[in-house]
């Protein structure tokens, strides 16, 4: 079983990535449409779309039927990332220059509203009777986004960011997308309401777990990638799921203070590290990572067996890629 | 009966207005809604949710199922705006400053992204049969009208655009929208497919008309706020339509002298006049004008006699204000 789910998201892969490399995108304007190829075609784990189709699969939809919505989810996603390493001042994205960077802000701004734009065109493609609902989900969780990200930039200047703000906030900017694509491989099917708003709640906690994950690996890791990301996390006030935690129990200028000795301590890591070492941070985070994962599969109780399976697998997968 | 139009379309612009203010929009993250709010609800002459209502119920769809499309068209215009604005670097609009101004550029990205999924929302509150297509055709539009900002930036380099060229340039960044809002009354109610298409060509040649009106006015206006702006066209390049007649006839290097006496000439703008009085610029644009709006008009002959007398009013009195 594993074996063949393991040979089918190869191949789904290779589908996706053929479909976005012929999305019928217009050569003219090249000022628009350059860009926004660039950007689509980027390579990535395309975890979206697989999410799409394995859910859809899992509740008996034809493979065909699905593709549109899991291209649009994929756009969508490309489509965040150029407008979010505007706002962050990212330079580089997927091994490649950023769009803002390689082209210039405004390019960037225009063909990130052109991959939005072309999202929504692709799930409008979808044969569904529930289209309207589908289309109503795809701009909620778009605005989710939207909010997830805004929540992100005002963290940076608060200090008393609680573990549940964080939550939400992840939720929002991480974890939505990746329940919308559950949910939308549900509309597509004639499963109930109730189990496309279950996979929805599925991806959000999944994004939640993977998020701190990210935060966990980002602060542990020596690669000298990750490292520097944890720079300009620590330079820019970025609220970390560890450092919400670190702050947790102390006072406003105890916050201050220690905010103040990680970019004192910017080149050595070891000081810092030994601090959350001693609060126990890495134990706590793990602790909400595996909380949040078991959340999120035990989600997958209610399906169908093999939309279960797949599901499962997908999540394995990501999980080890993560590590 | 233009009487009752009258007061028609200053009931339906109060409701828009009423219906932009209550959006259901949340008050936080405010990073994110306090400027989403601040461009819907700016003021505006509201044209496009009107093209929207009146196609539709000179077709005969009920007022009430026409609301959330004619809100959708409003929105997303908003959502051009607040990007256009920070491409194009302008400060003040409708009589606000702008959002990148008042805020900042991230701020204005992420409240206008905000904005273009809030107007899908909206459009996907629509009851109607044939939502899947008129959520393909709003996409297409977005996209459209992306490509006509990529055109519109491209031109200001280039030294060999054709009144055709601009046609098309305009007819995508001003005049789709306006064709789209129609199309969507049209699409709501039960005429035909031919129809609908046909009020989009309407709406594009209205936009070409109105666009080239605009760039007439701004030439021969005194005022001093389209005299500022005539300045910053004539600074970055910029190809409206009386510049690319008067360009017409020249070679490369006489095209190049004639820009460079322009930007020379900022403060002696009577100059600049004289040149395009002497090629009879003025006549010729007008006429350009007055055939795209008879084209336009034309094709409300094939409606129903309620929809040709609800557009061909509106029409009426955007040309008026216009001048």
């Amino acid at each position: 079983m594993k074996n063949n789910l393991e040979k089918l998201v190869t191949a789904y892969r290779n589908e996706i990535d053929l479909g976005l490399k012929y999305l019928r995108i217009p050569g003219e304007p090249s000022g628009l449409y350059k860009p926004m190829v660039y950007s689509a075609t980027a390579p990535g784990k395309r975890i979206r779309p697989l999410l799409a189709f394995l859910t859809g699969e899992g509740l008996g939809v034809d493979h065909d039927r699905l593709r549109p919505a899991a291209l649009a989810v994929e756009v969508l996603h490309a489509f965040t990332l150029v407008h979010d390493d505007i706002m962050d001042n990212d330079t580089r994205r997927r091994g490649l220059e950023t769009v803002h960077v390689k082209w210039d802000t405004n390019t960037a701004i225009l063909s990130g509203d052109g991959l939005m734009a072309l999202a929504f065109r692709l799930l409008m493609e979808t044969d569904a009777d529930r289209i309207r609902q589908m289309g109503f989900e795809f701009s909620q969780a778009m605005l989710e986004i939207c909010e997830g990200q805004a929540l992100d930039v005002e963290f940076e200047s608060r200090l008393d960011v609680t573990a549940m703000d964080y939550l939400d906030m992840v939720g929002k900017k991480t974890g939505r997308l990746l329940g919308l694509s559950c949910q939308l491989g549900a509309l597509i099917s004639d499963a109930d309401e109730s189990v496309a708003e279950n996979l929805n709640r599925f991806g959000i906690e999944l994004g939640q777990a993977f998020q701190i994950q990210d935060d966990l690996l980002e602060i542990t890791s020596d690669t000298r990638n990750m490292g520097k990301s944890l720079d300009s996390d620590i330079t820019s006030g970025k609220k970390t799921y560890p450092l919400i935690l670190v702050l947790g129990g102390l006072s406003m200028s105890e916050k201050r203070s220690f905010l103040e000795f990680m970019k004192i301590n910017l080149d050595n890591r070891k000081a810092i590290l030994d601090v959350f070492q001693q609060k126990d941070i890495f134990t706590k985070t793990s602790d909400k990572i595996t909380q949040l994962m078991n959340n999120a599969l035990k989600r997958l109780d209610q399906l169908p067996l093999m939309a279960t399976e797949n599901l499962q697998y997908l999540v394995d997968m990501i999980s080890k890629r993560q590590r």
